[in-house]
């Protein structure tokens, strides 16, 4: 287990700091968000640090994102939501807060009060496969 | 492979409809989002057809999400973006438009023009461990 000393989601994942604990297993651990946008708001975490999701193995993210569908079903029968969103923010640029990895499972409801707006672009003529190439090619 | 005739994202994943394709292996396919919120914006889709994550196996979560840290690094790398949302909407409620699960992969900069309001909450004295108990209750 390879953990941060100075986290603070490190601590909560060895117990040292306790949490409101909804499911753990070798992998992650799973609590609620103690500034919850909705009751049930959880965050999924993987044990070892790691800074975002860029920094982990591909087996590490998917023994952690594995988790996703029970907790959504969870979540989702427990508080009677209507939607779920699962939102997880890589650096400050992105609203990441905690630098350890974390996934929000955000349960809504309809007229509820979290919302983002979405200014949807579009690509000018060609510019869509010269991005979508340079993508391809910092790729394995 | 389980598709639905009558789904957009199931014609991507077949071919049968066109996209400007990043990355595919024999689970899933990674392409540009045709109205981004900034270049890059890539969706990840599961070639099976589930409406939400809750609808996917564990194996089938683990299968999809396992290629987030390539798929996060390199749209970092050919954008040069300060950080990366990674959001995955579940139900009408949740703002999910297709219903076909996919995961948004959106490139950020300092300043940019995509937002979310962010009205957190607290629980009252022992509401927490309630609702904490109820989502036990619902996990297996």
């Amino acid at each position: 287990m390879t953990q941060d000393p100075d986290c603070i989601f490190c601590k909560i994942a060895s117990g040292a700091i306790p949490a409101e604990n909804v499911f753990e297993d070798d992998a992650c651990l799973a609590f609620l968000d103690i500034g919850p946008l909705a009751e049930g708001h959880t965050l999924l975490i993987s044990k070892d640090h790691y800074e975002t999701v860029a920094d982990m193995p591909p087996d590490a993210a998917a023994a952690l994102l594995k988790n996703l569908p029970a907790l959504v079903r969870a979540i989702k029968s427990a508080t009677g939501c209507d939607g779920v969103n699962v939102l997880q923010n890589n650096g400050r640029a992105a609203s990441q807060v905690v630098p350890h990895v974390h996934v929000h499972i955000i349960p809504r409801k309809v007229g509820d009060l979290f919302h983002y707006n979405w200014p949807a672009g579009t690509y000018a003529k060609g510019r869509m496969a010269q991005v979508a190439k340079e993508i391809r090619k910092n790729l394995p």
